[in-house]
């Protein structure tokens, strides 16, 4: 069996998480059992969902445990096979963490998924048609339920949830403002992914003035709303929020580092009507193979055209991954392996 | 035609409302036109809702204008009529004001609703009876949506919102918890009202200590919250709140002086995957038959037992009013003026 290198979480951030809270361990892969299968690792995902969990506390999930595989998304293929569901050569996209092969038990429902790769490339599995396109999707069409000609808003728009989001939003004739950090930012999220504006807040100290330039790129207002970062960015937009407006709340990365941020103007919940919906959309697995198949069409026809940040080699994930929580990505972060 | 005692909005409150925010005026009331009745107010209600109408913002309502009659609920008796829908006698609630008298176009629909007072007394409908507990009924069945065994909060319990609510969720078999400031008020809301239990929020300094208590109140968490106050009491029932839970917010009155009342805890709505819905009842009149009927079948089987604080005379209704909303009365707050 194959050499594996793996990052391990060896222990909990306190406060802003850092390179010395993972360590990078190899072992020997262990020899598989009836229905099992091996994976070699190409591409894995790296998502801001994952420093919530580095923390020990109450969340939607279990905490990452200590001193085991940092758990998240791959893409690879099957190189050895004790299943009869899967042959050697199969690409499918899982939950193998952290490491350059996983031992997944392919039998039980939903650990391995096999995936089409001749009109979308493996990488996209982890982002565009894969656990980032499905939250846009749920987000957008579950919570949001948008009326044709409305307004939606998404932060973090050039990441891998916006930039769904936005084609999902434009295919229902719905006017998408993205909101991003920087000048190339914005203009890949126009330019590239169709949005009708995009808003810079790194332009602006404070809710007030990034309000101001949301209300002109917004001009008759915004009802819907995707959350992915939460503080100023979240209170700019809700001063924007038209009546019966709806939030769906899919992430907080301004808050992931353990000081709360509140939330400055929550009386605009009652005085709009507006409805506000925390997910998280493992827990909403029905809605998966509908969604991805709108995503796939999209992202085969171009009318999707995701970008990624790919860092090189398993040794890079930490570096690339408290970057992404910085915002130095630009798309979907991945780190390939082979 | 009657003499008229008014109180107008004479100005807008800076920060806090004051006394001198109102003016006390007498005028006559006009001769009646076809379709119009004159009402004589017996009693008028006293509402938290007004003090956000008071100021100028953008809100759900226009804004009460300067110089006209502070509007708002009234019950009464028609004295005069000449509408064929209303014979003088008729005990009417409607939209009369802060005014002794009121002319009313009773031919428009909803302007006035003739009311039975052989079981509910008139005041009643003004409160349990009346919007302040349709709103109870609104936001516990069509946005909490609890299930049997499920646990409900509700922060001024002891108020006619609350009071309301209290009974509603004891008849769906659900345990309701309240929060209320003082001992008092707490031993009326279990002992009277039927709760489950209460806390007195004021014997507590801050939210952490709050939520606490209220772990205790509620051993198997909360799953649904009545919001009626903002502000600290919100933040200490958000750490409280299970998986899934539902927020029906009607009121953040500790955000009405024009001070925003942030909330702490926002990224709760997120790892909880909780709802939270804004509302304001008048939006929702398809609700109100079937709200009216149950609780008017409450209060006449003696399940729901409101309390009233009653000031006399229109002079009163200031004062009556800025008690109210630091929480000095107990139960509705009405004025009696005939």
């Amino acid at each position: 069996m194959p050499r594996n290198k793996q990052v391990l979480l060896d222990n909990r951030p306190q406060g802003e998480a850092t390179p010395s809270n993972f360590k990078l361990v190899t072992t020997q892969t262990p020899a598989l059992q009836d229905g099992q299968v091996l994976v070699k690792h190409h591409f894995m995902s790296l998502d801001p969902y994952m420093r919530g969990r580095m923390n020990d506390a109450k969340s939607y999930a279990q905490p990452q445990p200590l001193g085991q595989v940092m758990q998240g998304g791959t893409a690879g293929e099957v190189v050895e096979s004790r299943s009869a569901k899967f042959q050697p050569g199969d690409q499918v996209v899982g939950m193998g963490g952290w490491q350059e092969y996983s031992v997944v038990d392919a039998d039980k429902p939903g650990m391995l998924r096999r995936v089409d790769t001749t009109h979308v490339p493996l990488s996209h599995y982890l982002g565009a048609v894969g656990m980032p396109g499905v939250t846009a999707w749920y987000g957008l069409v579950k919570i949001i339920q948008p009326k044709e000609g409305e307004t939606v808003v998404v932060s973090a728009a050039s990441g891998a949830v916006g930039s769904a989001l936005g084609a999902l939003a434009k295919a229902r004739g719905l006017r998408a403002v993205g909101i991003a950090g920087g000048a190339d930012k914005c203009r890949y999220v126009t330019e590239e992914l169709g949005f009708d504006a995009c808003v810079d807040y790194k332009q602006h100290a404070d809710a007030a003035s990034l309000s101001k330039a949301l209300k002109e790129a917004c001009p008759n207002g915004i009802d819907g709303y995707f959350e992915n970062v939460g503080g100023m960015v979240m209170d700019a937009v809700m001063m924007r929020m038209n009546a019966f407006g709806r939030i769906a709340l899919c992430g907080m990365i301004a808050g992931y580092d353990g000081k709360p941020i509140p939330m400055a103007y929550p009386q605009l919940l009652l005085t709009n009507r507006l409805m506000l919906q925390g997910f998280i959309v493992s827990e909403h697995m029905e809605v998966w193979p509908e969604a991805l198949k709108e995503l796939g069409t999209l992202v085969a026809s171009g009318k999707l055209r995701p970008r990624e940040s790919v860092a090189v080699g398993l040794e890079s994930a930490p570096e690339a991954f408290l970057g992404m929580l910085k915002g130095r990505n630009f798309g979907k972060q991945l780190v390939k392996l082979a």
